[in-house]
């Protein structure tokens, strides 16, 4: 029996694009206020609305979209019109329906790893939405499981890879976030695999874990089989 | 081996309130609005647009805080002031971290049930609230598994009870709603048990289920145990 059993796979921005659709509506969010308010304290604003938000909204778009609107009501000191509030409403939509564009080389490592490995989704964020892109996406059918999660910690990766797996002693989890996917899931005893993103969202950053024996770092998902290979 | 080894359970206005303080906020969302738009008009355009967005934002308090701030820019055309928005998230905010106290018998009857059968809640809404709910009721801890869905049907029924229990055929689901709780549960082959509810929204209307072999009406959830006892 090989060493590795099962592997668990992030989805936004490690099998498609996300980021870089928060960073584009953040842009045009800072332009949609431009006639009422200081551009240089929206971004920071929004920034810091963001996070205080994850405590009470939790992670996703609609998470995301009603901190626009309180951010928009805060800068302009309540002054904002309420037809600029219809299009921040509007913004958030567009992020609900964007295209998902696996990255080049998903499918094919997807379809190379299936015959072998349990292969499973761990993702965060809004549960329909995560539904809709996985759907949209077109690679529903490569995985065994999918479980979309508040929150990845150390006992969430330990009960995911106990459920689904032969527990994370013979589990790796594959990331673009330091601090949700690698991290913790090497906490748990598993292979964290580190794949950085154009884009990195800064709740996502965190130092490099100190068991190195179970961290990798790759340049792109094609160097994902070669490395299971290595493992065994 | 007794026939039912499997017990579902829904969470929202079954296991505690819910529906009433989306009855209540409703009522402060009209009030708030009473200076600015024709109050009769209110609480339809809400109604309709809270079913419009279930499409794009799926179920729970951060769509229906959506649809509230969608509502109120409808109905004043455009003209609604920037700080009546931050009361209508005010009032969203005040959803997420209401009491979570469950009915009378519902301890008493998960209790008596839990040595004899795997417990379930399967419940539909927004990930990260209804994590918050579960832990606040202090009832995470009689329950085997927790699946918290984008919506409840017949599919979502038969995958459940196969990976959870013994298959639908020897589960039992139990809720207030017809149309998410009853009816698609007896679809997928389980009995499905209806326990109505003070507040019932009007999408989780329904007509009895045509199979009448596998549906029950309680008056409350103390008669569960009775129930479950005479099926065996």
């Amino acid at each position: 029996m090989p060493e590795l059993t099962t592997i668990g796979f992030d989805a936004d921005d490690t099998l498609w694009h996300h980021e870089k659709y928060f960073v584009a509506t953040k842009e045009q969010f800072v332009t949609l206020l431009s006639d009422h308010a200081d551009a240089s304290r929206v971004g920071q604003q929004l920034h810091d609305t963001e996070i205080a938000n994850v405590l009470h909204y939790g992670f996703g778009v609609k998470s995301f979209t009603l901190s626009m609107v309180e951010t928009a009501i805060a800068v302009t000191s309540g002054k904002v019109p309420a037809p600029v509030i219809a299009s921040i409403l509007e913004l958030g939509r567009a992020m609900l329906v964007h295209p998902v564009d696996p990255f080049p080389g998903v499918r094919e490592t997807l379809e190379a790893l299936r015959p072998h490995y349990k292969l499973l989704v761990v993702t965060r964020g809004d549960l329909f939405d995560q539904e809709r892109k996985l759907a949209a996406s077109g690679l529903l059918g490569y995985f065994d499981e999918i479980e979309i999660v508040s929150g990845k910690t150390r006992l969430v990766y330990d009960r995911i890879f106990t459920r689904h797996g032969n527990g994370p002693g013979r589990a790796m989890m594959i990331g673009n976030s330091m601090r949700a996917d690698v991290v913790p899931a090497i906490e748990a005893g598993a292979y964290g695999v580190h794949i950085p993103s154009e884009h990195v969202w800064s709740m996502d950053l965190d130092d490099d874990p100190r068991d190195a024996a179970r961290f990798k770092r790759l340049e792109s998902i094609s160097a994902v089989v070669p490395l299971v290979t290595e493992i065994g």
